[in-house]
């Protein structure tokens, strides 16, 4: 079958011939439908975040995944149930942060990731995944399922800064994502849609006309140009944030985010910058943190629970909001396409095969 | 009557006397029996912290207060009840924060606190409060009373800390107190006898022989000196810590934490330092924060409920601990050895009357 591969010295994908895998005990046989393209696939290419897996030479890429159970293999999925898989996956058999479901909890060298680190991703005409890793979908969601991986991203995220609120009364009205990657403005139209928030900023550093900035105001939200307006001066320049959403990961914006945030607001962290050495006023974070009861709290990855709720979550979001932010699904004739990173592409998939309804 | 006060312009506290307080509505009259004395007494006189109340060119100090209730002029409280004050009260009467009994989260300009900014401490023979600010304790705590306020302080700042990390299965064993002044030995022996930690370490820079660091280890914890091994070296002399509490003020403590908790770690920041500008690898403190789902969470001040779980807390630490802590408590014919602050100095109270048993 059919994979799109980064092979060991190349840092760009290709596509590859590989046998159609064959399910284990547990596992089901998925058919692959689409899968998204994220700046985790374009950091695995640049080398900066991947591992091959054990003995092999290439690594299969993608972990934004929809698909169909080809092959239910004696588990509980019926053939044409629709699916995502999570990412996670035990380097060495099970081990604690696994066995309680919650493997987005795990230390580094206790997870693979499909598709990132350790274990091949999705992006082939078939994959296999344990029973318990994948997550059932309505129907009707497969064309976008490929949202759902990021979604999922978002709903941890927003869950442990809501529970670093969680022992005192928290009303929060105010938000701002710094990003206006894919991932930030689906976390903006959820904090839009979902969430309480009545006012939503979005910070970016691009010029207008530009298509992330007419989404953003199509959202009601305000955009905020980072190159004018640094995140520590949100507080000044507009107000002070009950949450603040980092999805640049560029460093200076973890700390400056202790000044965007307003008095027991909750700054939720999920770039991976490189080593970075700068100065900070660190007092007066430190200070502001104490007397303002605030919080900075780090979220990686997702678990099934939050699979379920972006599902929910998928099927919450306005239709011209998602026409919007997928610019492009290529198939395999023309899967190149999906991987170009340009200012009129916000979010893309690779469809491997079509869906049928049953 | 007698109170302990610091003058307007003097850095030096002085015995003034000022009319017996009248309870207004709502309020009772307590006798006061011991005030303890901290470092944010020492940050009021030497002008870092406080604000004079309106139209006065005085400020009584003292925030750690347990008393006797005098007079409970019409509130549900009974003559000869033993009684804590909280410290913050609103300025402008009621605001949100104070009308839903979470003083503690209210923003700069939104409280005043007692003896130490806008509004006369507990340092006198007598004091008023309003009914809702007391806390009535066992009559057997009369004598350790006035540990129950900065007891409490970290009854909230655990709280807050538990909070963030309740969106996962957190089984913490591993905790580093960071400074051994009261106020860290004070939540040490918290950790060691009434949380769950297994392993436990108090850093310090103090030589030995040093009563502070023969508490630590009578605690069984392991006493750290900082000045051979800094705050984020813990994680690699030590261990990953699951829980920092940072109660230095040491404004680097803040970011170091961040390395030296272990994965799903939080640190819960306490001090108060003034503006200081240093260099951190921000980069690389980000990405921790991130793939290892750590949180930082700043806390101030606390409430009622928080004054109750001390009570209890207190009552749950040993004898010989207390006894260990504090290292005098003076009448007011020798009340400035109370503010004596030495290498044998831990914890001290000014008593302004006995208490009889009824």
């Amino acid at each position: 079958m059919d994979a799109i591969a980064v092979r060991e010295g190349e840092h760009e994908p290709s596509v590859i011939d590989v046998p159609k895998p064959e399910p284990g005990d547990g596992e089901a046989l998925v058919r692959t439908l689409r899968v998204g393209v994220d700046g985790t696939d374009r950091e695995v290419l640049e080398g900066g975040h991947g591992e091959f897996p054990e003995g092999e030479d290439y690594l299969i890429l993608g972990h934004e995944a929809v698909g169909v159970v080809e092959e239910p293999n004696g588990t509980d999925y019926e053939e044409g149930d629709v699916v995502v898989p999570t990412v996670r996956r035990p380097p060495n058999g099970e081990n604690e942060y696994f066995e309680r479901g919650e493997p987005d909890m795990a230390p580094e060298g206790e997870y693979h990731e499909r598709g990132i680190v350790g274990a091949h991703g999705f992006m082939a005409e078939y994959f296999t995944s344990p029973a318990e890793d994948l997550v059932r979908i309505p129907d009707e969601q497969a064309p976008l399922g490929f949202l759902i991986e990021p979604i999922s991203i978002t709903e941890k995220a927003l869950e442990h800064a809501y529970a670093s609120r969680s022992a005192f009364t928290w009303e929060p009205e105010s938000a701002a994502v710094l990003g206006n990657g894919s991932l930030g403005l689906l976390t903006l139209a959820m904090l839009v849609h979902i969430h309480p928030f009545e006012r939503t900023y979005c910070v970016g550093r691009r010029d207008r006309p530009d298509p992330t900035i007419e989404i953003i105001e199509e959202l009601g939200a305000t955009y905020v140009d980072s190159r004018e307006t640094s995140v520590d001066e949100l507080s000044s320049e507009y107000e002070g944030m009950d949450l603040v959403y980092e999805a640049t990961g560029y460093a200076k914006h973890a700390f400056q985010t202790i000044e965007a945030l307003a008095p027991n607001g909750v700054s939720a962290l999920l770039g991976v910058p490189e080593p970075w050495e700068f100065e900070i006023d660190g007092g007066t974070l430190h200070e502001e943190l104490v007397l303002h009861n605030k919080a900075l709290v780090g979220s990686v990855n997702s678990h099934v629970s939050h699979f379920q709720n972006a599902s929910d979550t998928l099927g919450s979001l306005p239709e011209e909001f998602l026409d919007a932010l997928v610019t492009g699904v290529y198939g395999l004739d023309d899967w190149e396409a999906a991987f170009v990173d340009d200012d009129t592409t916000i979010k893309t998939a690779v469809e491997f095969g079509a869906y049928e309804e049953r």
